[in-house]
Formats: C-alpha cells, sequence, structure tokens
C-alpha cells in the first residue's frame, strides 16, 4: 500500500456540498479496489481539488475516480510526508 | 485565517530527511506571519512536494516559503474540505 496525491482540475465554482456528494461517490465504490479516500480539500475559485488517497497503485485510485465520474490524469505517489 | 496547499516543482531526488529539514525551515519562521504548516507530502519521482497549512493570505504563505529557501507560485485556498 502506498499514499498518493491527486489533483483534479475544472471544479471552478463547485459547492462543499458537491464535494462531499462526489467524496462520497468515490467512498462508495473504494474497497473493491483496496482504495481509501482519507481527504480532499477544494479550491473552487481556481477550480482545484486535491485528494489524499492509500491504496495499491495510481491505477487503482484513477479507476476508482473514473467509476465516481470525476477522472483524473495527475496523480503522485508520496514517499515521505511530515 | 483560511487554509491553504501549496504545491512545490523540482524537488525530483529529495529525500525524506531533506522534506524533513525543509518543513523545520518554515516552522521555524512562520509565526511571524501568523503562518502554520501542518503536513507536507513528497513524490521524489515526478519532483512534487504539496504543503497544508493555515494563514492569514497566500501572500503570507508565500513569503514564509520564499524566506525559509523555497518559494512557491503556486498556492490554492481551500474553502471545503471532507
Amino acid at each position: 500500500m502506498a499514499r498518493y496525491v491527486d489533483v483534479h482540475h475544472g471544479f471552478e465554482g463547485v459547492t462543499a456540498e458537491q464535494l462531499a456528494e462526489a467524496h462520497q461517490a468515490d467512498l462508495d465504490i473504494e474497497g473493491a479496489e483496496g482504495v481509501h479516500f482519507e481527504s480532499a480539500w477544494l479550491d473552487p475559485e481556481l477550480g482545484k481539488v486535491f485528494c489524499l488517497s492509500t491504496g495499491p497503485s495510481k491505477e487503482a485510485i484513477m479507476r476508482v475516480h473514473e467509476k465516481a465520474g470525476h477522472p483524473v490524469t495527475e496523480v503522485y505517489e508520496l514517499t515521505a510526508e511530515v
């Protein structure tokens, strides 16, 4: 298991409620991929969402997000944190 | 006070120890700006560091990082998190 940050673009004007719905959509299906989305942070002015997760691979992260309706291409594998 | 994610580029090959040193350099001076850097995550393969912080403004975040020796231009103000 590794830890990841992924970055979504184009989320300008998204509300806190929509963020919560999108996050719930991930939580609802993540188990099948062995992924867990821990946190997500929204900047609706610049349209970014950052997700922190654990999982077996970048591809597993991407599959969950894609199936939940908000695909990403930008996923970073984290080797250290402070 | 608001919450921020900022993104550093060009950190390819950085070690966990170097990340900890860079984070400590922020902690040592952040108080003067009313900023607190909570967490930082490193992807040394793609050279990214993501920092989560609180503070009074983007500019305050940028000043602390610049004075600590690792300036950023990419700072996102977070209005929601899950």
